[in-house]
């Protein structure tokens, strides 16, 4: 296999972007992309998305979006894995650069929620609807019975989820592409309403709009395109029993444990070597989760490790620089590629506020349903 | 690049499957293939789908199929170009096994259509909403303007279109899992409802349920599977402006031209060279153009080729010998799968009644919505 490079990212802000179709999306993120490295035609483009479909009668997404790039004629193919989907996307299209088909491959996250679709429904079609969804839970009842779980093997409090969403409100304050750019306090987050207990609703990720790109090429041809290249070291993807209730232990997330193993081995690293990390808080037991799925806290040690400030920006492991699902936001099919664009912008020293010192080697972790797919990637400053 | 080849293939009887769910089909076609085999665990799915979250509530079917087929921990993924869903799953399994990834890889199409949905309806999801659907048009009115532009053009007639329903439906009535097992005659289609002018009932393809699968392996270790591989010489993907409008020529599917040409020059070979062919049939008209495009007609010749009998099984290249997506049915995620499943046969002469005598060379192209994606594959007997 080659070694791949990527070489430019682009994104558009996060958030409730009435004035922004699907397509606008697409095109804006990609085309921030390719003018950073001036580029003007790619040898193929991965789009990661959930539900065009259900959320704005939308399939066929590859070459809509090539053809409204300028690209039409480019192969270009949409792929899916629920809430991992973009992280998906840049998986096979650095699959497709190490292949040897192709050197120039966009990999692009979109999704449009925000459209009048029934939200919670349309995201619960990520779950089995022959054994959950048919039986009335979506996936904020679903993360809540994983809450439950960990709070009574571990003795994880709500102040342990609380702190989660503060810091991840802290880190996004300072993104400009956030949603939710304020800080919340531990009291705030335990005052806001229930919406499946114990989860409130400041422990929830948002409904949100948005697109991530990024562009790859080989790693011997990354030069051409950027005096700062970032490697992708490793890229481990892993699935899991579908169900929440056929897992043996629900709080246990064993896709992204494995997925996280098979980028380590791919990447000749372990936890202990990640220095600045984006993973997957669509709702604040999720990044406890995984954090301890991942290795970087013990079994039931992740609300500790939070509260102690070592995963806040400025700690040993920074974890959601970008804020997070939680702050960012969490355009379902983008969120994926928009972790590597953040780790893009860390490992290349323009983070701006949020730039973790001297990060070297970073990590991004982007999950599908209550955990079923879990896919990992680990990027290297070159 | 490594060497690709299939070692086996399943494929569920094409129909309407109302005592079959989408997962149980899935299972059927990738056990039947698993089975031939005797493989117990691959190292990844791709599952090729258009739409399970319109048709049945269904997203996230890389992890579910995989936990169904009791493999949950398999890297498993959607991918989805509208009726190229399964032509797409094949490319990006291919591109998998070629890139050193993974050894053992199973592409796999299912969809299950009939279960209550609006067809029609979701299938124009593949369509440009913006431009065609909100407008009131449908895949049968797209497909009649292609068919008109052609008539106009070349003066192709409505007997032309005929004569490729009545071959199809020849070839589908020797093969045991096609939708219908029937002959019709030119007079039948002639006479057969007005769908949207000049296309008639007998000139569509089926609303169909079914799957198809696909083991594939580096040729290098094809002989542990099976005594008779099929390697996978080139696989050719193209998209084209997505709405038949912004094309400069619509009875010219350019993207069907571009991903022949593609997979033509990988492979090393030409339209002379290829034995037998399955082609993308969804409506008659398409046949005719799919054939143009790929250079096994003249521009405007495909009709008489067809009428000739020079694509009828006996002729100098038969097409649809599974009697196509017309005949056999066309499950819309799984046809690309199920196309490549009959080449496999053929070319290992297994086609029993439909058998193409030597066949050596054969060639898959399967398309997406009204010609804006197609994907061309190209085997070859070991």
């Amino acid at each position: 296999m080659r070694e791949v490079a990527i070489v430019s990212a682009g994104m558009t802000p996060f958030g409730e972007l009435w004035q922004s179709s699907l397509r606008d999306l697409f095109v804006q993120a990609a085309r921030e992309a390719l003018d950073a490295a001036q580029v003007k035609r790619v040898d193929g483009i991965y789009v990661g998305n959930m539900s065009g479909g259900q959320f704005v009668g939308q399939e066929h997404l590859g070459p809509l979006m090539a053809d409204h790039l300028g690209m039409a004629g480019v192969p270009a193919v949409r792929v899916e894995s629920a809430c991992a989907s973009g992280g998906v996307a840049l998986r096979t299209a650095f699959l497709e650069v190490a292949s040897g088909m192709s050197d120039l491959v966009l990999a692009v996250g979109v999704e449009k929620m925000n459209d009048g679709a029934d939200v919670t429904n349309v995201l619960a079609t990520a779950a089995d609807q022959e054994t959950e969804v048919y039986h009335g839970v979506t996936f904020p009842g679903l993360y809540a019975m994983i809450a439950r779980a960990h709070m009574k093997t571990y003795g994880t409090t709500e102040e342990d989820l609380a702190a989660v969403a503060v810091k991840n409100h802290r880190h996004g304050k300072l993104n400009p592409k956030a949603q939710f750019r304020l800080e919340v306090t531990i009291e705030q987050v335990m005052n806001s309403s229930l919406v499946a207990a114990p989860l409130r609703l400041l422990h929830c990720s948002p409904v949100s709009d948005g697109a991530a790109a990024l562009l790859l090429c080989p790693l011997e041809r990354a030069m051409e395109f950027t005096d700062r290249p970032v490697k992708i070291r490793g890229s481990g993807f892993a699935t899991a029993p579908f169900a929440l209730a056929d897992r043996a232990d629900p709080a246990f997330l064993e896709a992204v444990n494995h997925s996280a193993t098979r980028a380590y081995e791919m990447a000749g690293v372990g936890a202990d070597d990640i220095d600045v990390a984006e993973v997957h808080d669509c709702f604040a037991i999720a990044e406890l989760c995984v954090l301890e799925a991942m290795g970087f806290a013990s079994p039931g040690g992740a609300g500790d490790l939070t509260r102690s400030g070592e995963t806040t920006l400025g700690g040993q492991l920074p974890v959601n620089t970008s804020g997070g699902l939680k702050s960012k936001g969490h355009p379902v099919g983008a969120t994926g590629i928009a972790q590597a664009a953040e780790i893009f912008e860390q490992l290349r020293g323009e983070a701006g506020e949020r730039q973790v010192k001297n990060a070297t080697i970073g990590l991004t972790q982007n999950m599908g349903g209550s955990g079923a797919s879990s896919v990992v990637h680990i990027f290297e400053r070159v």
